[in-house]
Formats: C-alpha cells, structure tokens, sequence
C-alpha cells in the first residue's frame, strides 16, 4: 500500500487493525454513555441541546480518526521514503523524509482546525441560524418542559462544547492508559531487564507500544486540541450574550450588531488561523530545504503567525472599527480584542520557550538531571520532580499576567479572545505534534522491518527536529486551556445573577474550592493508577512470555504480542470511565447539595490545581525523556569517563525515570485541561438546575 | 550521663555534640535575617511590633532547643532502659523502655505549649496589658511615624506570629535538608550497593543521619507546632478586633466585654489543652501497662480529649452566655464556638485517620505498593504518588466541610477556633511526635554500639507503637495549619476595607492566585532540590570513602563521620535562606506593584496547593517507609515465595522509593503550613503599606 517492503506492510497492518480494533471497543463504551448524556440533556433543556451535545462528539471523533488513519499509513511511508532516500544516496533522506512526515500531521492537523469550524457551523445551522440574524428572542431566556430557565442559543453551544470534552477526554484518556502502559511495560522489561533496545520485534509489548502511540499520541491528541479549540470559542461566543442580556433593559444597553461582532470576531480569527496554518505547511512542503527543515519547520509557523498577527488586527478593524462598544469592555476601543489576542500568543509563545528552558537538553536544568544518574534512580526522580514543581512559577507567572493584562483590555471577553488567539495554530501545532508519533513509529517499524540502522537513525533526528515547536504546541495546549476554562468559569458566575461575582472568603466558595483542589488531585491520581496497573501486568506478561518461550530472546519464537494488545485494551476500557463519570459528576452533586456558590469554587480550585499539575508533570517529563536520550546519545563519552558498568547503572536510572514521565507527561499532563473545561463546562450548562433547587438554600 | 556503656555515652555525645554545633551555626545564619526584619518593622510601625517578632524567634526557637536537648539525653537513656530490661528479663522491656521515651517526648510537648502561652503573655504584658483591659483606644487606628496607618494591638499580635514562623521554618527547612539528605545519601549507597543494614556504624553517613533527626524531626517539628498553636490563636484573637473596629461607629457596636471574652476565649481553651494533655501523660507514665503501651497511648489521648470536650463547652458558658452576641455571628449564641471548636477536633481526628488509612500496612493501599515492588522501582513510585494524589479528595472534603460547617456556627471565628481546637491537643500530640525520633535513635545508638540485637527490636517496636497517633498528629497539624492561614487570609480581607470580601473571578485576584500557586508549587521545588544536592554530594562521599578506606567496610577503619556531618552543614544553611527570603517578599513585591487584592489572590492559590501538597507529599511518603517496613518485615514469606534474588529487588525498590519519601513527607510537607502562614502573617501586617502605596492604583 505504501510502498514497503513485505515486513514493512506486515507490521504496518498489525498495527492498524490493533488500533482500529481498539478504537471500535473504546467507541462501544463511551458512545452508549454520551447518548445518555444527550438524553438527559434532551430532556432537563430542548432536544436541540441533545443533539449539539452528538455533534460535538462527532466531530471530535471524526477529527482523531481521520488523522489517525492518515498517521498509520505515513507511519510505513515516512520508513519506506526513508529507506529509498538511504538507497539513492544523495544526501537529502531526512528532507525525503521528513517531509513526507510534515504531509502525515498536516491532514489531523487541517482535520481538528476544519471539523472545529464544521461542528461549530453545523451547530449554527441547528439552531435555525441564530448566529447569524441574532435576532434578540434567540438571546432571550425561554423556559423548559420541566421548567428549567435557560438562553437557547448559549445552551446549545455549551453543549456542542460538553460533546467535544467528552469525546476527548475518554479518546485521550482510554488511549493514554493503553499506550503509555504498553510503553512503562515494553522498557522495563526489555531495557532495563533483558537490555534489548526499544521497538525490539523480539519484546512482545512493542506491538502494543506502536499501536498506543497511534491511538494515544495522534487520536488522543487530536481530540483533545480540537476540544481546547471548541472550548475557547464558545466560551468567547457566548459572553457576549450573557452581557447582552444582562444589560437589555438598562438605560445603555449592547446594540444587535455589536453582540453579533463579538460573537463572530472569534470564528472569523479561527478561520483566518486554519488559512495562514495550511499556507504555512504547503510553503514547507513545497521548499527545497536540505537539512534545514527544522529552520523551515521554524518558518512556516511565523509566517503562520505573521499572517495571523496581522490578519485578525484587520479583521478586529473592520469587526468593531465604528461599533458603540457600550458594554464590552473594550479599553481602547477596536483595537482592544485584537491586543487582548496578541497577548494570548505571545504568553502561548512564552510558555513553549519556558518548558523549552526546562526540558531541553541544552540547557543546565535537564542536564542536571542527567548528571544525578550517576547516584542511581532515587536521586534522578527527586530532581526530575523539583525540576517540574520549579518550572510553575515562570509559567504561572506568564500565564497570570496574560489573563490579567488580556482583561484590562477588553473585560473577561478578553481572555476568552487570548485563547482562542493561542489556538489560532492550532492546525500548525497540531501537524507538528502528530509529525513527531509518525516519525517515531516509522522508526519501530524500520527496527521491526530490519531495515538498514542508518534508517532508524533518520527517523530519530526526524523525531528530535520538531521539538522546540512542540514544546511551544505543549505551552499553547496548557495555556489556551486554562485560559478557556477561567473564561467558562466567569460565565457561570456571570449567568449566576444571585451574587456578584464569587467572593472567596465566603466559607462555601472556600469549601468548594478545598474540594475541587482535592478532587483534581484524585483524578491525577486515578488516571496515574490505571497507566501504573496496565504496565503491572503488562511487566508480569512479557516476563513470563520470555521465561516461558526463551526462543523468544535468539529470535527463533514469535513473541504473542496479541496478548499485550489485549491486556491494553482491557485496562483503558475498564479504567477511563471512573475519572469521567466522577469529573462529570462532582459539580452537578455539588450544585445540588450546597448551589452555585460552590460550584464556582469548586471550579477555581480544580482550575488552580490543574494549572500545576499539567505544568509540572509535563516538564518532569520531558526532562526525564531527554536527560535518557542524553545519556544514550553520550554514551561513548561516558563510558570513557565512567566505564562501561557505571554508564549501564546511569542508562537503567534514567529509564526507571523516564517511565515515571510516560503517565506523568502523557495521560496526567494533558488531562488536566480537557477535564477543567468538562467541568466549567457542565457546571454552565447544569446552572439552571442548581439555581431552581440545592438542598443548602431549602435548609439555610 | 545517662548510665549507658562508655560506647554508648561516646556515640551520644557525637550526637549531641553535632546537634548543638548545627544549630549554633543556624542561628548565626538565622538571627541577623530576624533581627533586620525586626528592624524594618519598628521603623515602619513601632518598636513594639519589631520586639514582638523577636520575642516570636526567641520563644520558637527555645521550644525546640529545649526539646532538643531532652532528646539526645533521652535517645541514650531509652537505649540504656531497653538493654537493661533485656538484662533483667522480665519480659517487660518495651514497657520500661517505652515510658522513658514518652518522659523524653513529653518535654518537647509541654515546652511546646508552655512557651506558646508565655510569649502570648509576655507580649500582651509588652504591648502595656492592652489584652487584659481592652480599652477601646488599643483597638483604634494608629499612624506610624512613616504614616502608615494600623491597629497597635494587632499589629503587635501578628508580628509575633511571623517571628514564630520564621524561626520555624528555619529550623524545619534546615533541620530538613540535613537531615534528609543524610538519610538518603546513607540509605542509598549503604542499603542498596553495599547492602549493610540502617544505622551501621561502617556506614559514615550514619551519625549525621542521627543528628538530623535531633535537628530536623525532634528541633523542627517543635518550632513548627509552636508556630501553628501561635498562628491560630492570633488569628482568633485579631478577627474579633476587626469586627469590633468595623463596627465602632454602627447603630448596634460590639461590646466591649463581647470582644474581650472572644479574645480571651482561644487562650483559655489553649491552657485548658495544656493542662489536659499533661494529665494524659501523668496518666501514661504512672499506670502499669504490661505489653499494652500503645492501648496505654491511645487511651491518655482520648482523655485528654474528653477533658478538652467537656472543659471548653464549660468555658463557652461562662465566657459568652448572657453576653450580647452583636457582631459576633455566633448562630446559635454561647454554644457556637465550643461547636466550632468541636468540629475542628473532630475533623483533625478524621484527617488522620484517612492518613492512617492510606498509609498503614494494614490497609489495601499501601499493601498494594508492597506488592508492586515484585514488578521494580518505577511501579512502586508511581503507584505511590497516585496513593499519595488519591488521598487529596477524602481530605479535602473532611477540611473543607470542617471550615464550612465551622464557619456556619461562628462565622470567620468559627474556623479560626477550629484551628485552636485541633491544636489543643499539641503537647500531646508532639509528645509523641517526639517519641518517634527517640526511639529511632535509641535503635540507632544501639546499633552502632553493638548492643544486642533484642535491644533493637524493642526500640523498633516502640517506634511502631505510636504510629496511628503521629498519623493523627499529623492530620491535625496540616488540618490547623490550613485554618489558621485560611483565617489570617480572612483577616487580610477584613482589614483591606477597600472591597467586600475577595471576588476571584477578578483578573487581578486569579492573576494572583494562579502566581500564588505557582509560587508555592516553585518552593516545594526548591526545598526538594537542596535535599537532592545534599543527597548527592553526601552519596559521592560515602562513595568515596568506602572506595579509598576498604577497611571501613570489614570494621578494621573508621569512617570520617565528620566530613558527613560538614556536608549536611553546608548545604542546610545555604539552601535554606533563599525560600525563606523568596516566601516571605513575594506578597510583598505583589501588593507595592498591584494592590491588596491581588496579593488576597496569592494567598488563596498558595494555600490550595499547600493544602493538597501537604497531603499528597505526607501520605506517599508514608505509604513508602510503611511498604518497605512490610517487605523487610515479611523477608522470610517472600523468600520462600519469590527467592532470595527476587527479594533483594523487591527490598531494594521500596528503599528507592523511600527515599523518594524523605524529601517529601519530612521537608516539603511540613514546610507547606508554615509557609502559606508565613506569608498569610506577613500580607497582615503589610496590608497598610499596600494600600497606601501600590503602582497598579497609580497607574490605572
């Protein structure tokens, strides 16, 4: 199909009917569980909602899938042009390659920006084209059959969002317990015991580690940045409506048009992001670059960026340039949006560079963490965490500072609108971070193929070329999520006219917040027990397997790798849907129980929480991962300095970290924000319902 | 001195001698850091207020140098009671040996309680007997000679509790990064490459590991629980003052007695506690208790808490029945404080008991990680950084609702006298704190002092023996820590008359927040990564050693425990400074730059994330020591099931993980409430320097 050789297309197809086969048993149990969601839905609100709640899950899904059947066709492609480029020999295999892997990432990335847009028009068109007459009855409350007050055309987008959230949550979730499994599992074993390399054919877990990066790495991913993007739009969509109606019968009120503004002005900007994306790629791809490609790769994002910085300038001009900005909180007039965007960029931009900092193997932090392998494991796990506890005060600082500064030029609008401006590359960001799993598992497929080593070696410096841009991706994924989540959580205590705003020295707010600081730490640690009970298992499985087969090791057996699929696939259905039922969950039993007032706590402090943990966990790990590919890739200097037992000692220290990192940066990490965003999101769309009845206002 | 053998006597004395040479050399560190920081405050307030911090250093500072020194005379004599007992044969040895470790502990515990109440009163004489009289001028606004306007009393009140809180975290951070990087450094290269036992005097690290745990364990954690008992009475004692002041000029004022009696109140029921506990410990220490100390132990505490219950319900009465409760928020009249401060003991008690039941090796969760040792080191972290993230949620939800409900009887008072009722219990609960180290210690010197091995056991049984009531100590400790820095933050908030309470979907109260979390989660970073570089160095060293002086390890040289003890030293007093410097001025460069409610944000975000990472770090870490003690205690079952080999990896993969532990639940854990009181204390007492001057007002 793409061209391999006979192995090559063997492992290639094992590997797409795994992750097929995953995805159908994931879809067998999370679907039944948003068509329930949609139902309830259905019926406390409109059926409208329903099925907005279906769309969001749809595209979300369609979005991971597309991209991840694209992804496991170029995983063989990127081997195989690498393979040939080695053949002909002219010098320019990693160009050869790599751009084959760009073409791979561009189609989930135009997937998630495309599809975001999509489901958000579709969902338009289903509420009878509110959006785009904005006639005030669709801003205007209306009443349900069980007597719920709520605004349809915000309920319904809500929704779209809570589809979207779910879809991601249990595709980033169920994939992240299966892969890094696998991944914990196939290196303790094979490295750190048997000292077979990575993606050995002989490690009967490689299979299964190849099969979770598609499912986990490039469908999980995807999902998840389609539902950063969907949640800051509607958060930014519908703001607007609440101040709108908030101020209909005041002596000032907001004008039709510019409610409408305020409400496209962040479609228009995504739009014009997924253009200047996809003219980005096709200037690297159409380039001839020989062994530049990551200055290309550089390139394209800040023509991208470029054209975005000042496309939505004019586009803010002509949006709101003239418009009586009563009401929206726009300091400086029409030019108050479109800095509050630039500033979102800029602190995404900022936040990639500090994890860059923190991670990266040329500078002293992850060095550092190198050089403690000499004192053995223990002291490497010490470091690596401080270095990620550490790493939150730079970013917390940026992140902070953007939400206030963003707000002081156009109100909470403001930072809904710095958001949407950081996922504004989404497209980019996302072809860059798919770009990476394609080159890696082409690697595994070149090692399980046995291709020539110098195969394996292209696609490893492919792998390590689009690192800085992930890492900025990485600081745009953090980011954009918290920023999008505070903005969901000031619509709550918007829509929630009892109080104004969400006094936190009040004791409920307080308690809210303890609770949902603790509650955000379970997830992590449930999410954290699931990887950790997969690879347990996983361990004890290739262990036997060896034991039982020693055929296995002089490569006369065939290892059973279909057992490891297996045992994957039981863990990541068994144990994603806790965490999302109880996430889903907390705030409407919390709502019910003590009323809005905690919930709004309860969501500054999962948000709180969250921000931490996803920044350190992600940088513990990324520090771990290369402070292992650096003592791997100095090996020969430091034998020479150590000997060759102390250098195997330092190796085995920085694997036992690194698979520490695996749940940490892969499962925990990105979690974080999809999980604020369900539960700003649900605690928004189940407000009328706190409102109508909670226990504490019947007792007190 | 204590009737030990000369061996004995001469290891003693290099404790004792190693002990008090560090802390000379933590005061020189120490006490010029105080003393210009008492400086600062006379000339922006009055000298009061500079000796009022002073006389907090020096009565923290003499509770655990008291303590102290009770220990390592009492760490020989438990030894000596053991060998003794052994020697007689009368079967009850632990006994014996027992109540002379709890005699050794109760001096840490009635110093602790005693010195608090002394500095109290010693500071009320000083501030001209304001606190007895109340007369209504003491509780009126002054203006300092700079111009900035406070209350004297309170003022004076709050820079004692900050001088508390800088000596202990002095001491605990200090005392910490010896003691645990000793630990590590011993622990790792003694039990996992040399594989010689805890404690063995070849091991040269072996001696700073005893003199941090007199420095760290018994010096710090008495400072720390000075400090808590100091932090919530104040905040009790201020609250009312606020009320009173707002009130002053109302149509219905609170009364004079009103506000006197609710000052009052937290003291008598501080006393009442002090009396209480000594009386359990009388009780403790007079009857037989053949083989049943640890019923014996648990029993006093119950007592104790009996005599608490019923006494401060009494006090109650006579305090406030008949008194006019205007302004008080009392619900439920007289009664509501003595509920208030039930609900606090009873929340202290259920906080501990989750800690016991998430770390003691008679539940499933800590048995589970004991099992994972089978599958190596990086299973055994991750399941217990889940175990330690997991335990979030129960807790919360218990302190959480405990703030709540307390608040609902007694308003803001109502949580702040929670506080003060967890810490009635402190002499008792830092008795056996204390009683802990002793007995390690006394393990230790008989290890190293050849004793026979029968002596060993019973101190490790001793040890083992207090465990449920250090883990509710340790509940109480993070559970009135949080109170006490929620109720200083409330103080914060009433002071700044500027805004109604806190509204944290303000952009400048989240910018807060999000830095505060930040910040606190940058602390536990470097707190972490001074133990690490003191672990590292001292691994190098013991390296060193044993490599150049082979004798060391067949008995025939003696290590140079000394040079162990120089590296601890170093690294104790010049990584302490920096996050002490860093805590204590964050609030105040964010209150000059943005304002008092930013700076209310950043004690919210840093208190959520001390709270859960009090929590997490406690509970994994002990999860830890306990499920190495299972593998090592069930040695024989394991080897007949698994092999000696596979043992070995077991044994040697909980050990990692403990001292993975050491950081986190004796440094970073306890480090987290005193921390967020700190900077809760020093925002207090700052607030009129923010409100009259900040950029962010000047600009804006």
């Amino acid at each position: 199909m793409a061209g391999g050789t006979p192995e090559m297309s063997e492992i290639a197809e094992a590997i797409r009917q795994g992750a097929t086969a995953f995805l159908k048993r994931e879809f067998s149990v999370d679907v039944p569980i948003i068509f329930g969601i949609a139902l309830l839905f259905s019926i406390l609100f409109t059926p409208w909602a329903g099925l907005a709640t279906l769309i969001g899950a749809t595209m979300s899904s369609f979005a991971g899938l597309v991209g991840m059947r694209a992804a496991v066709i170029y995983n063989e492609r990127v081997a195989n042009e690498a393979r040939l480029a080695v053949l002909d020999g002219k010098g320019n295999a990693e160009d050869r390659a790599g751009k084959v892997a760009i073409r791979g990432g561009s189609v989930m990335g135009t997937a998630v920006g495309g599809f975001a847009l999509l489901g958000l028009l579709i969902v338009y068109l289903v509420v009878g084209m509110a959006f785009m007459f904005a006639r005030p009855e669709n801003l205007v409350e209306t009443t349900s059959i069980v007597g719920l007050k709520f605004v349809m055309i915000s309920q319904v987008l809500v929704c779209y969002a809570l589809g979207c959230s779910i879809m991601a949550v249990f595709n980033r979730l169920g994939g992240g317990i299966f892969t890094k499994g696998a991944d914990m599992g196939s290196d303790l074993v094979g490295k750190t015991e048997l000292g077979i390399p990575e993606d050995d054919p002989r490690n009967p877990a490689t299979i299964a580690d190849c099969v979770g990066d598609n499912v986990g790495d490039v469908n999980g991913n995807g999902s998840d940045l389609l539902e950063s993007t969907i949640g800051a739009i509607t958060a930014c969509t519908i703001l607007p409506i609440t101040i709108y109606t908030a101020l209909i019968n005041s002596p000032s009120p907001m004008t039709n048009t510019m409610v409408t503004r305020m409400m496209e002005y962040p479609i228009a900007v995504a739009g014009l992001g997924l253009i200047a994306c996809v003219l980005g790629i096709i200037f690297v791809l159409a380039r001839k670059s020989i062994g530049k490609l990551a200055r290309e790769l550089n390139l394209s994002l800040w023509s991208s960026a470029g054209i975005i910085a000042v496309g939505s300038g004019v586009l803010a001009y002509f949006f709101f340039a003239g418009q009586s900005t009563v009401g929206s909180q726009f300091r400086f007039g029409w030019i108050s949006p479109w800095i509050s965007s630039m500033i979102g960029i800029v602190a995404g931009i900022a936040m990639g560079l500090i994890a860059e900092r923190y991670t990266s193997d040329r500078y002293k932090e992850t060095r550092k963490i190198a050089a403690l392998s000499k004192e053995g494991p223990a002291l490497v796990i010490v470091g690596g965490l401080s270095l990620g506890w550490r790493s939150c005060l730079p970013a917390c600082l940026v992140l902070g500072f953007s939400l206030f500064a963003s707000s002081y030029f156009s109100g909470n609008y403001g930072s809904a609108i710095a958001a949407v401006g950081m996922l504004s590359f989404v497209a980019a960001t996302v072809t860059v971070d798919t770009y990476g799993p394609i080159s890696d598992n082409a690697g595994g497929i070149a090692e399980m193929a046995k291709l020539d080593k110098s195969v394996r070696r292209i696609t490893d410096s492919l792998d390590s070329l689009g690192n800085t841009t992930a890492a900025v991706g990485k600081g745009f994924a953090i980011g954009s999520g918290v920023l999008a989540a505070l903005a969901m959580m000031m619509l709550f205590s918007n829509l929630d006219g009892s109080n104004g705003g969400v006094d936190i020295t009040n004791a409920l707010a307080l308690f809210g917040a303890i609770a949902g600081g603790g509650l955000m730490q379970w997830l992590s640690g449930v999410m954290m027990d699931a990887v950790n009970n997969n690879a347990a298992e996983m361990v004890d499985e290739v262990r036997r397997q060896v034991k039982e087969k020693p055929g296995i090791l002089d490569g006369t057996e065939r290892p059973d790798s279909g057992r490891c699929v297996d045992i994957c696939t039981r863990h990541a259905l068994k144990q994603m849907v806790k965490p999302v039922i109880v996430s889903l969950s907390a705030p409407i039993v919390g709502g019910m129980l003590f009323g809005p007032l905690l919930v709004a706590g309860l969501l500054i402090g999962a948000i709180l929480i969250a921000v931490v943990t996803a920044t350190a966990t992600a940088n513990s790990g990324g520090a771990w991962d290369n402070s292992k590919k650096l003592v791997k890739a100095t090996q020969d200097e430091l034998v020479a300095l150590y000997g060759e037992e102390q250098w195997g000692g330092m190796h085995r220290a920085t694997v036992i970290a690194d698979t520490i990192g695996d749940p940490f940066k892969d499962v925990v990490g990105p979690n974080q924000d999809i999980m604020i965003k369900m539960m700003a999101t649900v605690s928004v769309i189940m407000l009328p319902l706190f409102t109508a009845f909670n226990l504490f206002s019947v007792i007190a």
